[in-house]
């Protein structure tokens, strides 16, 4: 890896996701050595990837180099790796570019889709975590109404015309509402020639609500949205199979060529860690953010899981809980340096809110729910300030104003078809 | 392909550059059928493609989605095709969607990379004529500095830091400063780990000067700018094989992993016109367009040689031939249609111009030949009235806006990989 050794202690960080980013940017570099690996070479703003798929960002307006954030940054250094193994005995991991050894390593690897064991959903379903597959999504999208036009086999066409979504969460009713937007304002003037009445977005949820993290006023809001947009919301319902054509619920099959996966995460885990720190695909850490029987090993974010008495499922997997915990361990690696006690975490919720569309937004803050245009302003607010880099904020804004005037997303392009999952390659973006 | 017989004669045009997307949308709907193709569901603006590949732009601001240009033309229609072939007995065309037959057939194919026949740099070398392979360009300038990072060898760590670019056209020569600014402002910041000093951009030239159509000035200008910006230039040097290391030419050789090749375009021509209406790989073309020996077949642009007298060699290939011959052709259909005569083509040149940097670039006028920081203004003036779409112009302003006032380039992301040419799926775009 050609990283030099020093005197000083080594932190090896995993992930440029939130929780990884916040931390290395907060570590001090004369007490430490910082080491961040990543399998991209950017930091992708995930909340967004939607936005992505459904053509109404760019990718490289939720991308922002790595490099960039850490230029000027002594004795610090990032290197593209999958890795492939943790060696706890001695302190180091093992990874496509070489191993490295470590005085504390830090897991925030985030977390991946979970397919539940379902090999055949897992094999025929589009997943929606990372740029490329966000990429091949909305090649995906466009490339079957191309082909919906080419056909004179109703079922066929009907089955390309259908989308169904997954997952009642922030992910899946961001998605079903852009898609709604997509159908009722942008296609019908793209395709003149194919009837985009007939194209269906069905959303699958299931819980009795949607957005169940939120408030009951959210989850109303939001159907009602969806609604307004001819998106179909399925409650209570559980999707158990899918072969590329039909998908099999416990109540009803439904007939469609997509089948956008947005009902669940597990944490992305690395092989070396002892199994019983494992608890329902996450590091069991302490409030320190240390794994179960490890001192020197940290995990933060969505791989992580805190669990204690008032939280059995720990916080929920959102940037803003390993956005914080990046924050705080920074500070404790301060205190173990100065010999001072560490700090325990504790979440700070500050709300949280989804966009259903255009002035169509919920937003719950502590003390504070509300729905419509406000919401959605605030909601296109906070996503701005959140973005990394200035001109990442600049063109999603441009866009976000062009698209609020013009009713239009403009970015549906087929830069590079989706060929099916067949490509490992496409999604294996470190072994270059 | 699903497109209604009607009463009216169908135009099929192939190809949506510059030519073919002016003549689709000048083209009356009223007395024509018009089926417009494209590998493509986009219009790329070539003229930029440079700056995908030097992380200048992201590549959805110089693409445009065709659909989009033509919402609300009526008796219009749109396909993504691949053609095959002409059978020009039974006035008809095969593509991958199936086979349709033309009343006039009009091919704006534009150009490809021409490698002149030699294999080995055809299989080594970078061609960069479409957005995929812009992006896997800026892809491999990105992932060779992050494998010099790795590397102790020092003879491979100095192949993976040269650039060497083969042909001193526009293409040539923009490319080579967008990698001399890469490398004086951005990459030295990047990798505080790398000694960029050692990072070597190579411009290789066959001819005694650079820019050889434009002005002797513009020339010398242009070699100023770029040994400006640390590029060395090679006149006179005629590259002559290249095994994916080693670069060998008639004068000394160069060790480089990358070889970016601008040397030379040629038609992209379909099978099935006759032999002796080819000449150097373009459609002969009387002044009306017309292929030699055909009455209801076309080219136009780059593919299309209109020789005369005056000019053995026909018109330079650049987007304004393409413009100007779909123009003329569009209002020539008229004619045909009202039984007129069509008037014959003549190109107005309305002057050329190449960027080689911040302030710095060359503009030949037919009556004012300038350099400079006013050039660089013209330059980009001219560039953005061109771009097709009005949040293409927007996001690319502010990209270049960003870029002046931080000399930055931010898009300098590797969102896929590159892994050699070895995958036939990625530079074929049409087969979804």
């Amino acid at each position: 890896m050609n990283i030099p050794d020093t005197n000083l202690k080594r932190i090896v960080v995993i992930g440029g996701g939130f929780g990884g980013l916040r931390l290395a940017k907060k570590l001090s570099t004369k007490d430490y050595q910082v080491v961040l690996l990543d399998k991209h070479n950017y930091h992708a703003f995930q909340p967004l990837l939607y936005q992505v798929a459904t053509a109404g960002l760019e990718p490289d307006s939720i991308a922002h180099a790595i490099r960039q954030v850490f230029a000027g940054k002594d004795n610090f250094y990032f290197r593209i790796a999958n890795v492939n193994a943790i060696d706890t005995d001695h302190n180091s991991i093992t990874t496509n570019i070489g191993s490295i050894d470590f005085d504390y390593l830090v897991i925030a690897t985030g977390s991946d889709t979970n397919y539940y064991g379902n090999k055949n959903i897992e094999k025929n379903a589009m997943p929606m975590k990372s740029i490329p597959e966000a990429l091949d999504l909305r090649s995906l999208i466009l490339q079957n109404l191309e082909k919906a036009l080419l056909t004179n086999d109703l079922d066929e066409r009907s089955r390309l015309m259908n989308y169904v979504i997954v997952g009642g969460g922030p992910t899946g009713v961001e998605l079903a509402g852009a898609m709604g937007e997509l159908k009722k304002h942008v296609l019908p003037h793209d395709y003149p020639d194919l009837d985009i009445r007939r194209m269906n977005v069905h959303l699958i949820q299931g819980a009795d609500r949607l957005l169940p993290t939120m408030s009951q006023n959210a989850s109303d809001k939001a159907a009602k949205y969806l609604k307004d947009l001819g998106v179909q919301v399925w409650f209570n319902m559980m999707v158990k199979d899918y072969d590329g054509n039909v998908i099999t619920t416990d109540t009803r099959p439904f007939e469609a060529t997509t089948l956008i996966w947005a009902a669940g995460v597990k944490g992305s885990l690395i092989p070396g860690i002892d199994e019983s720190s494992i608890l329902g695909g996450r590091y069991l850490v302490n409030e320190f953010n240390q794994i179960q029987g490890y001192d020197d090993i940290f995990a933060l974010g969505d791989v992580a899981l805190m669990k204690s008495e008032e939280k059995p499922y720990g916080d929920p997997m959102v940037a803003q809980v390993a956005i914080q915990q990046g924050k705080l361990l920074a500070n404790n690696f301060d205190n173990l340096n100065e010999g001072k006690p560490m700090k325990p975490f504790s979440y700070k919720d500050k709300g949280s809110m989804a966009t259903i569309g255009r002035d169509k937004a919920v937003v719950d803050l502590p003390n504070w729910k509300f729905a419509g245009w406000f919401a959605w302003f605030v909601w296109m607010f906070v996503h701005l300030v959140s973005l990394v880099g200035f001109r990442n904020k600049v063109v999603a804004l441009m866009n976000w104003v062009i698209q609020y005037f013009q009713y239009n997303k403009s970015v549906r392009l087929i830069i590079r078809p989706y060929k099916g999952k067949k490509e490992p390659s496409e999604s294996d973006p470190a072994m270059f």
